[in-house]
C-alpha cells in the first residue's frame, strides 16, 4: 500500500524510537479527542529535534507523501487528523518538549512546539513572570498547536491572541529547509514579517518547531465578580463601564446566557445559583494587577456601583476568597461539559464587533427559535473580544436525529447572521477540515484567491496538511 | 519621455484636480523632508478615493509604469521618494483624509490612509478613547505611512507597534483590484491573516488605502520621573524594577546618554540640568492609568525607593506639574534636533534583546572609540523595547569630510555588533532605499528568498514601489 521506500526513509530520519507503525500504538494519533474526526496513516513519526522534523519532511517529499502535523490533539475542527487514505504521515511534536531559554529581563521564553501550554505558564511563573495565554485544554494542548491555530481563550482581552504573544518562530518549510526566525525583539522592521504567514495557518504552509514568546510581569492581586444583567445590551454597557474605569486591569469579561448557567446548575458538581431570582444573562468580571495590594475589590465595587446607578446591572457579588472565585469560574468553564448531558449539540464559535452583539444575539435567537421552536440556545463567551460560543441544544421533546438533520441549516443561520454584522465564523478554533468548505461562502473571493496563491507558493505540491484550511488538490 | 498614453489615463483616473505635472508643484513630493533623498517623476497623482487609487494603479500597469506611494513624507529611509528616471508616478494619499467610522463601544476607528496621526489621536480623544501610537512627526505623518513602516515610537512598550494596533486593512493590490479586509474583529481565525503581508511592507506588495485601528480607554492620570543612572546595566535593572511593580502602568521608559543630554542642554531653548552632578545615563519613566486618582506619584516613588535601595539609581526626581513634565520630555525629544548643531551625524536605529543592551553598548562604544578617538556617541531610545537610536557625531576637532568618509565603516561596526546580539538593524524606520542593500549582509538568505518570492507573487512586474525593501529588477 505505502511506498516501499517510505518506512526506510522515516526510520533513517527519526530512528526506531521515533517511528510508530503498529496500528494499536498509532490509534491515539488518528482521531481527535472528541472522536469527531478520524483517519488512518502510513506511520506516525515522533521527532525529537528540528533537524529530525526537517528530515521527515524531506523524506515524505521524496515519496510524495503528505505530512499532518499534530500537537496536543485538542483541536475542535479536525485540523490535526489525517485523512482516510492511509497514505499520510502524522508528524507528532509530542517529543519536542524542550524549554530552550528563559530571559526574564527581556521578558521572553523560547520553547519547542511540543511543550504543553501549562508548562510554559509554569516556567514563566518560576521566573516571576506571566505567560498569559489560558484556555480550557491548557493541561494538554501544545505551543505548536496554539501557534498554528492562533489560540485565544480568556486572556485575549488584555494580552491578545497567540499571534500577539509571539516574537519569533522556527519553521520547517514544505521543502524541508529550516527557517530560523527565533528573534526575541519587540521591534524589527527589516522587511516582510514572515512569522505571520505561519501563525494560524494550521500547518499548511510550514511546520512550526519552536517559538520565542512574550512574557509579562506576574499578577499579584485579583478581584472577581459575578453580575446578573437583563440583556446582551446591558452586558455590553457593563463592559464599557468597567473597561473605561479599570483599563488594563480588566483581564476577563465572560458572558453566559441563563440557559448556559442552567445546564451547569443541573449537571455541575456543587454548582449553585448565587442570586434569589432568575436573570437572562450573567457576566464574570476579573480584574488583576501587578501590585500586591491593589485594592481591586474596592475598584470593582465602584464600577458595579456605577452600573447599578445606570440600571445596567440587576444583581452582583464580588467574590470573597479563592474558593468562591473558583466556584464562579467553574460556572463558566462547566458549560461545555454540562451541555453534553442534554443530548446532541451544535457548536459555533463566532466574532462580531462588540457593539453589534446585542442586535446579533436578538436577531439570531429569533431566527433560530422560529426555525425550531423549543431550541435551547447556550450562548456564552468572551464578550470583551466580541467572541461568542453560540451553541445549540435540541428541544427537550424532539428526537436526536431530527435535530442532527437540521444541523447544517441551523449553522447557516448563525453564520449568515454573523456575516451580516461583518463577523467571523471561526473566532478561535480555526478552519481545519470542518469549516474548510463553508468558509468559501463567507469569505471574499479575492481573499480566498490570495490564500490559495500563498499555499501554492510555499507548498506547490500540496503536501503540508492537505485538505485543511483550503481544499486539497 | 513618458509614455504618451500615461497622462491621459491618469487624468481619466483622478481628474484635473488630482493630477500634478507642473514641476514647481511636484517639488515637495520628490524629495524627503530632510532632503536626503530626491528623485523625479512623470506625475504626482492625488486620489480622493480607493476607486481612484485602483484606477491609477491599473493605468500605470497598462503603461508599465511604477507607482511610488507617499503619505506624510516624513520617512527616514527614502521609502516614499521616486527614483531619478522621471518615469515613476508618485501616488500621494494626502487627499484621502476621511475618518470613515468611530465605534467607541467596539473600541475601533476606521480611517483612510492619508489621515494624519494626530487627527486620529484627536478623534479618539473626542470619544473618550486613546489611540496610543505616538512619535515625533505625529503632526504630519499619516496612517498609511505608519502602517507601511509599522511605526513604533514611545508607546510601544505598553501598546505595541502599528501592526499590533491594526485590526483590518483595505488594500489596492498591484493588479489594481481592491481587497476589502476592513474587519473590526479582535478574533478571526478563518485562514491566513493577509493584513500582515502589507503592514511594514513599505508599499511594495500593495497600497494601503484604509484601516481599522484599535482604541483603548482614555488615560486620566500620569506620573513622570527623571532618573540618573550610572550605566546601561543600571538602566536595564531600573526597567525591571519599575515594570515588575507597576505592570501595565509603565507606558514609557526612555534612555539617554549624557552626551545626548549635553547636546540638548547646549542647544535646546530653556533646557536645564536637573541634578547637581553629571551622570552617565538618564532615564525618563512615565506611568499612566485610566483612573482619575491613581496615586501614580506615590507608586513611582516606591519604585524609585527600591531602585535606590538596590544602588540602581543615582539621583531622581518625580515631576510636579505639567510644565516640568513637558520640560523632561523636551530633553528627550530635543536630542535629534540638537545633534544637528554639532556637525554631521550618522544615525542608526537598532534593537537588541533588552537583556543584551548593557553588553551591546559597552562593546559597540569601545569599538567606535577605538576606530575614531573623540567620536561623540549620542545613544538614546526606547530601552523598554530594546530599541536604541545609536547616533554618532563627529569628534569636535575633526573635519566633516573625514567623518563622512568613515560613515559606512562606522555603520558596519554598529550593525555587526547588533547582529552579534541577535538584533535588528532597523527597529522602527524600515529599509526604504537606504538599508535595502545592506540588509542582505545581516538577514538570513532563506528569509530574503522568501521575501523575494512574496514580492514576485503579488507584484510580478515589479511596479509597486520598486527598489524599496528589495532591489528592483
Amino acid at each position: 500500500m505505502t511506498d516501499p521506500g517510505l518506512p526506510g526513509r522515516l526510520r533513517a530520519a527519526v530512528g526506531e524510537a521515533g517511528l510508530v507503525t503498529d496500528p494499536a500504538r498509532m490509534g491515539g494519533y488518528l482521531s481527535d479527542w472528541r472522536n469527531a474526526y478520524s483517519g488512518t496513516a502510513a506511520a506516525v513519526v515522533r521527532p525529537v529535534s528540528t533537524d529530525e522534523v526537517a528530515a521527515i519532511v524531506r523524506a515524505c517529499r521524496k515519496e510524495g507523501v503528505a505530512v499532518v502535523p499534530q500537537g496536543g490533539n485538542t483541536g475542535l475542527c479536525g485540523g490535526a487528523v489525517p485523512d482516510t487514505s492511509g497514505r499520510q504521515v502524522v508528524l507528532s511534536l509530542d517529543r519536542m518538549r524542550r524549554l530552550r531559554a528563559v530571559d526574564p529581563v527581556n521578558q521572553t521564553i523560547t520553547v519547542e512546539a511540543g511543550v504543553v501550554l501549562q508548562a510554559v505558564q509554569e516556567a514563566a511563573a518560576a521566573e516571576g513572570c506571566l505567560f498569559p495565554l489560558s484556555l480550557g485544554s491548557e493541561g494538554s494542548c501544545t505551543i505548536g498547536g496554539n501557534l498554528s491555530t492562533n489560540a485565544g481563550g480568556t486572556g485575549v482581552l488584555r494580552y491578545g491572541t497567540m499571534r500577539d504573544l509571539t516574537l519569533g518562530l522556527e519553521v520547517v518549510l514544505p521543502d524541508g529547509r529550516i527557517w530560523n526566525g527565533l528573534r526575541g525583539l519587540r521591534k524589527d522592521n527589516t522587511g516582510y514579517d514572515l512569522k505571520h504567514l505561519f501563525i494560524g495557518a494550521e500547518g499548511t504552509l510550514g511546520l512550526v518547531t519552536a517559538a520565542v514568546l512574550k512574557l509579562f510581569p506576574a499578577v499579584r492581586s485579583r478581584a472577581t465578580a459575578w453580575v446578573a444583567v437583563g440583556s446582551a445590551q446591558a452586558a455590553v454597557d457593563l463592559f464599557g463601564i468597567v473597561r473605561a474605569l479599570c483599563g488594563d486591569r480588566l483581564t476577563a469579561f465572560e458572558i453566559m446566557s441563563r440557559q448556559s448557567v442552567d445546564f451547569v446548575l443541573r449537571h455541575g458538581t456543587g454548582a449553585r445559583d448565587l442570586f434569589g431570582s432568575v436573570h437572562f444573562w450573567y457576566v464574570l468580571v476579573e480584574l488583576s494587577d501587578t501590585l500586591p495590594d491593589a485594592r481591586l475589590d474596592g475598584l470593582l465595587e465602584a464600577a458595579l456601583a456605577e452600573a447599578f446607578d445606570r440600571d445596567v446591572a440587576g444583581d452582583a457579588v464580588v467574590a470573597s476568597g479563592s474558593a468562591q472565585v473558583a466556584a464562579l469560574w467553574a460556572l463558566r468553564e462547566g458549560i461545555s461539559e454540562a451541555q453534553n448531558f442534554e443530548g446532541p449539540s451544535l457548536k459555533h464559535d463566532v466574532t462580531v464587533p462588540i457593539s453589534s452583539i446585542p442586535a446579533f444575539v436578538e436577531r439570531t435567537d429569533k431566527a433560530l427559535r422560529a426555525a425550531l421552536p423549543g431550541i435551547r440556545i447556550v450562548t456564552y463567551g468572551h464578550i470583551g473580544d466580541g467572541n461568542l460560543h453560540y451553541n445549540l441544544s435540541k428541544p427537550v421533546d424532539s428526537d436526536d436525529d431530527t435535530f442532527r438533520n437540521l444541523a447544517e441549516e441551523l449553522a447557516r443561520m448563525v453564520y449568515d447572521a454573523t456575516s451580516s454584522f461583518g463577523g467571523s465564523i471561526s473566532a478561535e478554533h480555526g478552519l481545519g477540515q470542518s469549516k474548510r468548505d463553508v468558509i468559501a461562502d463567507y469569505k471574499d473571493g479575492l481573499e480566498l484567491e490570495l490564500m490559495r496563491s500563498l499555499k501554492h507558493l510555499l507548498d506547490p505540491r500540496g503536501l503540508m496538511n492537505p485538505g485543511k484550511v483550503l481544499p486539497a488538490w
